[in-house]
């Protein structure tokens, strides 16, 4: 789908990869000449996905089957595209996005082994077959990551190496398969040598300039 | 998929068909002589599933997409047969749903015009491939149901009769298509003679003695 004026990026990787401040760094740095730049976190972001939010996050639902988390994290997946990603886009504004696409195939396809083919299915779905222009995945052993959390995760969070083990393999399975998309970054260097990188990356690719 | 041992029935119309009063009328007719049938209702029936329903009912909401609206659905359909209805059938028990499968097909693709191919596709995922032994179609025409209504209807009861006519037009399209599993019944007559003819068909199809 190519609907947009502006431009899309994603980041991906697993729990504690240190995604989520390459994303405020980089909503900065674009917005550091023009502000038109704007970030989204999945699953939330509009008022129906933050609900949704909320069911993936109890605590106390231990229960949840993994085709009902399939399904809610895409139906948050596509309110947010729908209500804000597409508009935002139409409309000339970049959008960065704390997780999108890749999450539900690395997480439901890799850690809960569900079929990876109709994931992405389902995924296009949801998106209006909207694909991001770029996505960076910040790549680091499980391990790493791990020492970096808190110990109060949320039930996601909680789920140990393990599975973050199953959902690394996949992301690198993913970053085969949709290399003009996906962009692997070393998540163990230093924080601003990977902006640096991030950056490079942007300008090569003309997304920036 | 026949894991079952307890038997499936499942009822769909538009809203004011009246099926629901033939839901509560069939289960105590069923759990007469043996307590061994549940009723299910849907979007909703589980801690998960009740949490999706308060979304998609909150009459505030008016700019939900359709294609988040099919994929809550689903996925409250999904907890459902995971956590309920397949644990229930395999130990032996009868379960009734006033709505299920169908209801999908009839108002995400006839209301709100996705493709009834996909949605059938996303039903078989989130129900595990189960089907319902038998689903009885309660027809009534829209403007007679209009009347049975309260005027303080729900989100999606108060789409109007325009909708209720697309609704019902596929649910007759299905019939059709699935005519081995769907029953339909004139929502016209009596609301004891409908109970007799489904006890009539439940019989001749084996499913009650």
């Amino acid at each position: 789908m190519s609907i947009s004026k502006g431009k899309f990026i994603s980041f991906e990787g697993i729990d504690g990869c240190g995604k989520s401040t390459q994303v405020k760094m980089l909503v900065n740095a674009m917005n550091n000449t023009e502000r038109n730049t704007i970030l989204v976190r999945e699953p939330g972001g509009t008022i129906i996905s933050e609900e949704i939010r909320q069911i993936l996050l109890h605590r106390h639902i231990s229960n949840i089957s993994d085709r009902t988390e399939a399904l809610l994290m895409t139906g948050s997946r596509a309110q947010l595209t729908y209500e804000v990603i597409m508009p935002k886009l139409i409309n000339g504004q970049n959008v960065i996005a704390d997780r999108f696409y890749d999450s539900t195939l690395a997480y439901q396809g890799g850690g809960r082994k569900l079929d990876l083919d109709w994931l992405i299915k389902l995924n296009h779905f949801a998106t209006y077959d909207l694909e991001p222009d770029v996505t960076f995945l910040i790549d680091i052993l499980p391990e790493e990551a791990s020492k970096r959390k808190s110990k109060e995760g949320d039930r996601i969070e909680r789920a140990g190496i393990e599975l973050q083990t199953l959902v690394r393999d996949t992301y690198l399975e993913l970053s085969i398969r949709f290399k003009e998309r996906i962009v692997v970054i070393d998540g163990h260097d230093t924080i601003e040598n990977i902006h640096s990188l991030i950056i490079e990356e942007l300008k090569r690719k003309q997304i920036i300039q």
